[in-house]
């Protein structure tokens, strides 16, 4: 059995700074392409160095919020930041040590044509700055 | 040579809060799969949201416990905590927090049959969680 | 179309400690086999546990200074700090925390032979002992 290969791109609207749970919009674009997988992987990689991809709570958006608080209690921004790095707004610098915390990829398996999520996760988005664009994720899907 | 595709789930069970060394133990769910492969990649994917997986030392366990201080000096529980997600009890907001800061998966590659880990490194699962049930890891190994 | 695979051992000179943009380095070692994958994934895995692989900004460098200043401030070293494990010297636990923190794996996607990163995204090398030695990292590329 050849294992198959299927990349796209998917453009997220803008979203305003916080944790936004995405898997529905995500998999509305790529549903036709992992229903012709029985096992493999599913590769999300964010193109972007102030937004990131994590794995969390699909029930209850408080964990959304309180992600958000957490983030920007551990990382300063504003007069109290020692940043180096300002010319692009306060909420850059920031943006980029958050992006790293918790990363701009994921891998998820494929079985039987689904993303083997357990029954509580989801795939987050989280956008750091104020005022952003759109955010663009390359999908990479692997398997037979 | 064709590529081949191996998937499997494997059920810890329930482990007390803190940092746990389980490369042996998710060695022996996986080893007969891991030696049919000269090169690849094994996936290990959580299906939770209040416990990581991550690679870390395999030799001193005091590094699994400063790790577990670190984690708790860095998310604030209990009543100086800031969360609005209390319901599943104090030590569920944190959990979620540090279950994205470390990551639910972790992606190794195979080499010769065998996970091509450093000397020092070991695969750790981070249970967030006070009293927690048993949590299930999906592996997938894909190579030739 | 049969996948193809190449895995490679790329070693990386010693480091001063701190986030450093090796993108060019790791390009050299790896160029002849991605272009031979017109869509694909590489796996970069660092085999240390106190050093970090991360995705991030690859134009102002200040952007690597102010990560490395978040990273000490968040981390306790030296007489502040609660570690147990100090046999190895005051910079090595924190260093143990910086790398599951920021992970010593990366997945990037390949497309027409080429790493797709975005625009503003480099690979970062994250140095987090004070005196290194050289430094491993384990590449597999995987694609058609």
């Amino acid at each position: 059995m050849a294992a198959k290969w299927a990349q796209k791109t998917i453009v997220l609207p803008p979203h305003k700074r916080g944790c936004h749970l995405v898997t529905s919009k995500i998999l509305k674009e790529i549903e036709s392409d992992l229903s012709g997988f029985k096992c493999g992987l599913a590769h999300f990689f964010l193109q972007h160095t102030s937004a990131s991809l994590t794995v969390n709570e699909n029930y209850d958006s408080d964990v959304q919020h309180d992600t958000e608080t957490f983030l920007n209690r551990i990382v300063p921004e504003g007069r109290s930041a020692p940043w180096k790095h300002t010319m692009e707004g306060p909420d850059d610098m920031p943006a980029h040590i958050k992006s790293s915390m918790f990363g701009c990829s994921l891998m998820i398996p494929i079985t039987n044509g689904q993303l083997n999520l357990g029954t509580w996760q989801g795939i987050w988005f989280c956008e750091h700055r104020d005022h952003a664009s759109s955010r663009t994720i390359v999908v990479t899907m692997n398997g037979v």
